[in-house]
């Protein structure tokens, strides 16, 4: 089959690569859309390493595969656990000890014309969601999980620090709390379409100095963390959406005084995110500014990683 | 009056220093014991800017004030609060965004013959417990703020970082809510003292990765920080409850992709604390390392910086 392919820290497409066999458990899915992850990105500049198909934001139709869901779109959660270890036995499967992880930790990902996955990580695509929205299934799911980690609500004040992809997700599903939200980027493109779902926008400088409860920071980049520190009252929540390349550096002593409480957030709730799409309280279509076939695949990459960019999509069909 | 003085990150020791006269809603206090704390160590590395008297761990006899505590020894809170800003509004006394703090923030302190607090800041000491005891309510409060800050129970297992002043109390106060306790720390004699309560020691380099639900982080250097972060299992929290010389570097990729709850915390609750000194269920005198009169205060802070020194006391009177 073709597949794109990673291997020390440079893409090529091949056409070579065995279509996979799915193991005991798993359900061969042979992939229809793709989108490019800012996770994938950093694969290519080596922040991890991973050698092998990348892609883990997908959807596909199931080949082989309980009856149920044969000839069915599918989105897949990206984390294959074991189901013994502590982790998955104390209710934390996402962190199993022995995961895999679909194009990031020794299995292989979405770029490719198939992939394999437990069927337990497989849900089946509302007839009424396009494809095209359901590829942002999984980014969806995790911006849900800070709500799954922090409990927000009307009244509460809220600021999501970066305007790129994951906040645009974040900023959208935190709209839907009823809590009084303001989002803050560089880009005023971007700002753009928040501003159009009803969301306060505004540049990072203007933020006032502890005038939120909580802040999310999307950005990846030092300076995001600074604004989000800055913004947070004593007591307040400070969560990290993004990885961050190398180090961090921070002001711990400000943390300690001012007792903030910093919360790393990673994958989250497939059904939630399913749901908001099915009804529509999302807007997820708006973010896309590129399609190209897997033969292209290496210019998407190009394309995605372009200043100004939000989503590029791989389709592996017309 | 007699009292220590920090000015350019020097200490001096004055006699010209005037009496303080309590302004309305404040009491006048005749200090008779001091504690010397690091934060107090820290200031005269210039690590906080502060010209005055230093000085917040204190047991005093209230010279001016209401006429239930007059002549009777108390101890204070060191953060003097508005009341009506959003901080003290919101329920967050302690982040007054106009608060004073004794011998810390724009205060003058306790290394002296008197000092003046609000009256609503003082706590009588119960007459079962002995002044050299009560000096420690401050940092057994600070110690206890953990607890109000995260949930804390039989069955977690939970990772004391750090064999200092702090850590000894920090981890006193968790063997009381029936957690699996290890503390860690690098001096034999000092994780002795936490034995013989039947707290689990052991050397920092002998913590298992992710085997613990909650480390708390007592050390203040980015070493202790490691471990901790290391000890504590994914979704688990880590307490910082040092302030940092400088900056902390941390890995921030580890804290998203591990979903770690980072909590700074600092004061905590003095009725609790005083309640547990009045029970007699944490042993703080064992800590003490030396005592010093006023006249030797600067001695007294040589003492408390040389390696493996615990606590030392500042003693107004005989």
């Amino acid at each position: 089959m073709h597949a794109l392919w990673l291997e020390n820290h440079r893409l090529r497409l091949r056409d070579d690569v065995p279509i996979p066999s799915p193991p005991a458990g798993e359900a061969l899915v042979r992939v229809i859309r793709a989108g490019i992850c800012n996770t994938d990105i950093e694969l290519t500049r080596g922040y991890y390493p991973f050698t092998g198909v990348p892609g883990h934001e997908f959807v596909g139709v199931v080949e082989r595969g309980p009856a149920a869901l044969v000839g069915r779109r599918t989105v897949g959660e990206i984390n294959a656990v074991c189901g013994t270890c502590p982790a998955c036995t104390g209710g934390r499967r996402t962190h199993c000890e022995r995961r895999t992880v679909l194009g990031i930790v020794n299995r292989h990902g979405a770029f490719a014309d198939y992939l394999t996955l437990p069927i337990e990580n497989l849900h089946p695509v509302p007839e009424n969601v396009a494809t095209d929205a359901a590829v942002f299934t999984e980014p969806l799911a995790a911006a849900l999980e800070i709500q799954e980690q922090v409990a927000i609500g009307a009244g509460q004040r809220v600021l999501v620090v970066g305007d790129g992809k994951l906040g645009q997700l974040v900023a959208q599903t935190l709209a839907l709390t009823g809590c009084t939200l303001t989002a803050v980027g560089r880009h005023d493109e971007k700002l753009a379409l928040l501003a159009a779902r009803g969301i306060a926008t505004g540049p990072p400088d203007g933020v006032g100095r502890a005038a939120f409860d909580v802040a999310v920071e999307c950005t990846g980049n030092p300076e995001g963390f600074a604004v989000a520190q800055r913004a947070v009252r004593p007591r307040g929540t400070l969560v990290l959406k993004s990885t961050y390349a190398g180090a961090l550096t921070l002001d711990a002593s400000a943390l300690v005084v001012n007792e903030l409480t910093l919360v790393g957030s990673r994958c989250g709730p497939f059904a939630p995110a399913l749901r908001l799409l099915a009804e529509a309280r999302v807007a997820v279509e708006p973010l896309i500014h590129a399609r190209y076939p897997l033969a292209q695949v290496i210019a998407a990459f190009d394309h995605a990683v372009r200043p100004g960019v939000l989503k590029v999509l791989v389709q592996m069909e017309a």
